[in-house]
């Protein structure tokens, strides 16, 4: 068994959520594509991680606003978001939270990793006092969005996007 | 009729779309004080800008990564908006553009203001070597929808939010 698989024993160890360190994104990116949306747009996954993805982590860790995350349990990584510090004038000028980029290893979905990390991150917004924490979701994940739901999120908005 | 009126003379004269400085902030937040949605939450309108909206235009203005913009029409601020870039490993490793807070002018609606401004992020973000653009709109917000598709954004997303 890889040594980055989710055992149940691991689970029951319970999920704890840090920032992400380089070494760390062969994990994540392998995350990434194992990802059914994103594989479609990425092709089948590869073990190697381009140099493209150290330099995001480098600006993410550069920026004050950004923090790459990953939820542990027993020291193997489950899952990992990022989140982002917007300073917003509306509705009151505290700053804005984004969550972006959430995963789950397929094989530990349904084990409370994604409400950890989420619980987590909405935490920390509070803690920075944020006035909100916003996310989007693919309208086609329609189980994630009950999951968002079911964690007090309000499906309130519709996300429009250009590719460019 | 005060400064700030966009008459039609005005508008005839194209729209161009700057940073924000720091003197145009009474005229943002009176635009974002006339926007029905906003009304709900902050009250009737005020004439005074409390020293929080100036905290956050210093934070957008130290932060390379946000900036607050403003649409002109022959001197006259018809609109703003906020660019966020994020560094973000998903797709492609690309920064990803986000847009808030876009208000228009409710007497300059429908007059090529917020096309303008839209079309200036999207041309900005492609610029920058952004992979896309991405804007939520409220749901209840059906003429922005049509406003955003018509500029080619897709609505690919349901945006979840979490009030602290």
């Amino acid at each position: 068994m890889p040594s980055w698989v989710v055992s149940e024993d691991v689970l029951s160890q319970g999920v704890s959520v840090r920032d992400a360190r380089r070494e760390d994104l062969p994990r994540i990116v392998a995350l990434y594509r194992t990802d059914e949306l994103t594989r479609k747009h990425k092709g089948a996954a590869d073990a190697e991680v381009e140099p493209g993805y150290y330099a995001v982590f480098d600006a993410i860790e550069r920026d004050h606003r950004n923090r790459l995350l990953v939820a542990e349990a027993g020291g193997v990584i489950a899952g990992s978001f990022q989140l982002t510090l917007v300073p917003d004038m509306q509705p009151d000028g505290r700053d804005v939270a984004i969550v972006e980029n959430v995963i789950v290893d397929a094989a530990a979905r349904g084990r409370g990793i994604g409400s950890a990390m989420m619980r987590w991150a909405v935490d920390e917004a509070r803690r920075h006092g944020c006035s909100q924490v916003k996310l989007t979701s693919s309208r086609t994940r329609v189980g994630a969005h009950r999951f968002y739901e079911r964690l007090g999120f309000e499906p309130t908005h519709v996300g429009f996007k250009i590719l460019l």
